[in-house]
């Protein structure tokens, strides 16, 4: 399978608008990227901003296309809404991109469980969306590889192994390989629900369709740098730490430089799967080199190291004394319904079937984040309070 | 838990109607229904109509409550299109149910596959109308009893039993009874994947908000009586027989009676559980008696009878012939990707438990419907075209 165009879904976000860059120059390929800047607007909604201050896409893209000064073919980015049927359809007829790598979803658990009405944008944004994006592709780009952003989120904490191969046994029965079923699902919010029912939708569309696709079931991303953000200052990715679209390590980052204690979520067992933003970049170029067949629905667990909040905090604590800074850790009461204490086996092969190999210490990239975000303390004082939570679950 | 009010969402359609009847008259409750009239659109739509002609919700309900003799309250129908979060949210607001009969949703597999427009329909009427329900619930009657209907095709065929239980086992690891991990799905059209992600958004809100649900995965249901329908001729209930709203088995019958052959898809290997429509009526009441505890989400898998479309077929020729009506069948290329040949072990226990028993064999009942749908031989003659297949899955 021959990879000479990208499309980037969620092109303007976190991961989505560093990706962008690392394929036209580190790969050479064909990138259009699409984005509804949706991202943007809800944290300002929300009374925050990104941490580190982004330039505008126009911006971004002129800039990103002088730097890569005719050795690759100029990126471009199309604003578009992805909830829009007809022009989802009429974008794949006209690109036919050989890999849509989907990263255009809304990714926020406290938003979706704001109201009914953040909940249901949610469903539509991510199930709709996706929904678009897999008969668009059934009809015009019946081969491209869809690798689409999924959560580890989705498994929930069962207890047991959780594994991304398909079932083999359940309740002491032997399942037929040919039944492919997938491992259960039991996802934290509503957020995470509209990944389990686009893991299924996804499912569904390649075995009937003969698309294929990769599953991501990501952890939790995290570090400011990949090798082209720093290219240029007006080429820097977005870095949220409020509480409903910054990460727990983010607001971490962000209290530690504030001089506010770290505020971690009840009794802080819960344990997740983490992995820094220069790997991410890594893995989706393994995957992308390394296609499904036709018709092959497969899941990648995604992530480097296993960690519980306290000791992310514990690091977070560390690495912000190395740099003179004095950071402290409180508990609060936890605003979610999640287990607080419990195993977490998780099994993945896939990432090193692809060749995949980890970079970089979590350590040195929590410690590097401080050191990025340092001279924007003025930006993240300013929209300090919104590091505070303010939806529950109940 | 004391049963006074309940509501029938859905209460227009072929299972909605004579549920409603069947609890105001049996069971002396009030009864308020809930439809947005979408069924008889969509039926038209796709250019057929009720085998049985139907009365306007108006006539209905005004002929039912004379039926009442003031013998209980009268029933209800309210006209609301479950999408309108507002009006759902005024709606429970105002009633208050002790019980939701959740029958509100697009029902077809064919529709949904028809476009990307039938599927995101599909989507935003079943899932976001739940989720408009279950906001609405949590706001204005977190008591209230939710029986929402699933499907056993949520399920797929896997080849291994299908438990209407929490996952005991999988991989060989024994998993805690506390994890309540759901059997997996597999679901075969767009629509009952809408069901798959009602599954997930009901087990999440019971778990965080408390809310008490049976989600009742049902069989294929058939018939045309219950004990209320035939009180007066104005009181019947739908019977769709086109290729996208109607069963095999009303698609069968309407073949027999036209003198058309039985068209099978496929092998007719394609193994499912069925019930008929008074048992079904009989499994609501026994699950309003025996409520789930706050918090409870059960699966009730709802079906009496496990039945090929082969030996489907075999019945409706052998009860057509008894009528004097000779009946053949013709194989034709199946619309759908489906295992046409397959194991279908499945588990039920919990109607038992409450109490049901099967009534009536399935035998006497598809003669009663043959016996039902003569007279209307004209209304079946003149949308006979609708009940050939037009939606490839493909």
């Amino acid at each position: 399978m021959n990879v000479n165009k990208v499309m980037v879904l969620g092109a303007d976000g976190y991961l989505g608008w560093p990706l962008m860059m690392h394929l036209a120059k580190k790969y050479g390929r064909e990138v259009v990227g699409v984005d509804d800047l949706s991202r943007r607007k809800r944290v300002m909604d929300r009374g925050s901003d990104s941490g580190l201050s982004i330039s505008s896409p126009h911006e971004r893209v002129e800039t990103f296309n002088r730097e890569l000064e005719d050795k690759a073919v100029p990126i471009r980015m199309v604003i578009m809404d992805l909830r829009n049927t007809q022009q989802v359809d009429e974008l794949l007829r006209e690109e036919k991109p050989d890999v849509i790598v989907h990263f255009g979803e809304i990714p926020s658990a406290p938003y979706s469980m704001r109201s009914v009405y953040t909940a249901i944008e949610n469903h539509d944004v991510n199930v709709n969306g996706t929904l678009n994006v897999l008969w668009a592709m059934k009809k015009h780009c019946p081969e491209c590889h869809l690798i689409k952003l999924g959560t580890m989120g989705e498994y929930g904490t069962p207890g047991v192994t959780i594994s991304e191969d398909y079932v083999k046994s359940i309740n002491g029965e032997k399942v037929d390989p040919k039944a492919k079923m997938l491992f259960p699902r039991d996802a934290g919010s509503f957020y995470h629900q509209t990944k389990v029912h686009d893991t299924h939708n996804i499912r569904f569309a390649c075995k009937i369709w003969g698309l294929r696709s990769t599953d991501i079931m990501q952890g939790v991303v995290y570090g400011t740098r990949t090798e082209e953000t720093h290219l240029d200052e007006r080429l820097k990715t977005r870095f949220d730490f409020d509480s409903e679209w910054g990460t727990a390590v983010n607001r971490f980052v962000v209290q530690a430089i504030l001089g506010i204690p770290l505020t971690v979520y009840g009794e802080g067992g819960q344990t997740r799967g983490y992995l820094n933003i220069r790997d991410t970049m890594q893995c989706i170029c393994r995957i992308i080199d390394h296609p499904p067949k036709a018709g092959e629905y497969r899941t990648i667990n995604q992530f480097t190291q296993v960690k519980s909040i306290n000791e992310i905090a514990g690091i977070v604590v560390e690495q912000a004394q190395k740099l003179g800074i004095a950071a402290s850790i409180k508990r609060i009461s936890n605003p979610r319904i999640e287990a607080e204490r419990h195993r977490y086996p998780v099994q993945q092969h896939r990432l090193e079937d692809y060749g995949f190999k980890p970079s970089y210490k979590m350590e040195d990239v929590i410690k590097e984040m401080i050191e990025d975000l340092l001279p924007y303390k003025e930006i993240l004082e300013a929209h300090k309070d919104s590091v505070m939570p303010v939806t529950t679950w109940k």
